[in-house]
């Protein structure tokens, strides 16, 4: 099937899986569930940007630098305290920096433009009303929209909801993933290497790609080719996961066995292999509305599949809005020449290089996998029977 | 002082905050503190890339549509195990996709292209030795440098160790950050606004920013403006802490306390204030090799000093080789005249467009905090006393 198209369907196959509270220290990455609006003026107080003396500015109208005018200092107010002392005619408060105007006070001058001692302070021009004053409303005004459902959180929205007093966000569930590894032939890091096997490397790639998303992550461990326990994993794993995903078993040999153990369990299969170039061997089914992701065991495979097709599917049921994979446009540095009848999805290295993004298509010579996921940040993709060369602007996937 | 100059002297006075061995899944962003060589060729082990029946090509040089040659099955070798059989003329066995191909063997034909039953299979054609064989070293070479001190530990490097089988790297350890908020005015989230006061936000926006960046974070709360509560609590903190950040108390005003807490403490002052706008109040201190950073209340001031100067600092003793922040091109999508003396950090939004990308500063009308902190993800730096115009290229860190 395109991917494109498998993704369409699957896409709409899927929803959020709920809605909690979370503290704003813990918030950094989830998803808003709802639209976030500004609900008090910040400051919700006028008050002085410096250090100096308030008064009336109509009491300053007659001040020169030649005949001063001397206010009668009634008061003095800190930051963070309020003067319980109404300003009347020539009277004056000592104000400090962020401090709330006293009542019958529009302006503040500096001490620096001032003479005064512990009882007067003289002033030598006339003021305006309002000048040196922070407005009401003037950092965030109240009412106003900042931010959306399906936004993710950043230090912007945790700054702006902590200004605003607010504590506690809504915001969508964390995705319960399971995660399972199939094959024989697979050893868990940490034992030894027996003969003929290989080490498990599928499950770290995943987990670490799906940590950095913020989900729940359980392992159900390495699964043998044997149908019987294989129907039992996928069983326990799907009833007490939003959503699974493996790797292994997803050929058409006589030990790929995954889409039997499907069959057997019941579920749904909306997908037995993808169109594209790496990433072909897949099978994707579903389970009363939930999906499984049976990927290939081929380590480059399953990436890639994963990040065409199930990265956007997880990424709506987490609540982004945006949850497609981001597109840029890059230039070609070298060249290559899709011959085959499959879209292929090259790994390639992004970067920049003065205003321009471009990328380099990794060349599949000696170590594939090492070169594959090494200093690779993408993907560009090169549409079936079609020649991408070197200066041309592809579209290309960020991954990092 | 000129920020470059300080971060250079900053940059000078710090080192890693010293090693530990994590597990791969917990390494996540991790900053490695060795050069990872592979230690094995993945396969270590000649192995089959699809099912079929292994043979020697010695033995197929004769066969033809016309006259097939038939070879004696004499095992059966499934994926993860071993035949301890050996092949010798005539002889072949069965091989699953991801197998060892056993002794003797040096190709593979797929099952499509033979005719077999239990006891033999046909060939048709030559096959030459090493015919669809997947080689030892074919994905990892053994004795590559695959990852270096300083790198982040990224999805690629886990997967590679993983496929190695090494369990755990050796790491930076995570950076104990003390962070603190001054100022009579704050109120934390989650209380009242009283009337003169304001919600603390400062400390919402640095955790945000630093729990990304995986540190471990310790909130010394909000200590008021009194000098000898201010010299207890940065005294705890430092004592407790690689680095510390506050915020608030460093302008010169009445209740600006730092500067005089500091000396009290007998902590070094390195900066007194930074040539930059947002953030010149900002005081720089080193208490026996360890640095506090006492930046500005006001939320724009303090993050831009924060990124100006203070990431970088706190990335080289997290260990990254690559500690600057990172600076890209981009072409201005609106104008700004820097009149000051100053060089601006003027918050921007960063996008991409076609190959390029652009920036629009944000303009400060109306809500300052509100603009400065949602959908702003960099900063353009114009230099004093110029004029950046629409369509110039100029740098801009990244700061998403």
């Amino acid at each position: 099937m395109d991917y494109k198209e498998a993704k369409k369907i699957l896409l709409k196959k899927v929803e959020t899986v709920g809605i909690e509270n979370c503290h704003i220290l813990d918030c950094h990455k989830r998803v808003l569930a709802s639209d976030l609006i500004t609900k008090l003026d910040v400051p919700n107080f006028e008050k002085s940007p410096l250090d100096g003396f308030c008064f009336r500015a109509w009491d300053t109208k007659n001040a020169s630098v030649d005949s001063p005018l001397e206010f009668e200092i009634i008061d003095e107010v800190p930051c963070g305290f309020v003067s319980n002392k109404k300003i009347g005619a020539m009277q004056s408060i000592k104000i400090l920096t962020g401090a709330k105007l006293p009542e019958g006070a529009d302006c503040v001058c500096k001490y620096e433009d001032t003479e005064f001692n512990e009882k007067t302070v003289k002033i030598f021009r006339p003021f305006e009303s309002g000048e040196n004053i922070i407005h009401i409303g003037e950092d965030i005004k109240k009412g106003v929209l900042f931010a959306k459902k399906g936004d993710i959180v950043d230090y912007g929205i945790v700054g702006i909801s902590a200004s605003l007093g607010i504590e506690k966000l809504e915001v969508y569930k964390k995705l319960k993933v399971g995660i399972i590894s199939t094959g024989t032939e697979l050893v868990e890091v940490g034992n030894d290497l027996i003969d003929g096997k290989i080490y498990n490397s599928n499950r770290y790639v995943l987990e670490s790609i799906l940590k950095n998303l913020n989900m729940d992550l359980t392992y159900f461990g390495i699964v043998k080719d044997d149908i019987n326990k294989l129907e039992e994993v996928y069983k326990n794993a799907i009833e007490n996961s939003d959503i699974v995903i493996s790797t292994g078993g997803v050929s058409v040999g006589d030990y790929d066995l995954i889409n039997s153990t499907f069959k057997r369990l019941g579920f749904e299969i909306i997908v037995d292999s993808l169109e594209i170039k790496p990433g072909m061997a897949c099978l994707i089914a579903d389970s009363h509305k939930k999906l499984i992701f049976a990927l290939s065991g081929n380590p480059m495979s399953a990436i890639t599949s994963f990040y065409a097709v199930c990265l956007p599917v997880i990424k709506k049921m987490m609540g982004y809005t945006d949850y497609e994979n981001k597109k840029i446009k890059v230039i070609l540095k070298n060249s290559y020449n899709n011959k085959s009848g499959m879209n292929r999805f090259l790994r390639c290295k992004i970067y920049q290089e003065g205003e321009k993004n471009f990328a380099i298509i990794n060349d599949k010579q000696g170590n594939i996998m090492l070169n594959s996921m090494i200093g690779c940040n993408g993907f560009v993709m090169v549409e079936k029977k079609t020649e991408a060369r070197e200066g041309m602007v592809l579209d290309a996937l960020l991954i990092s």
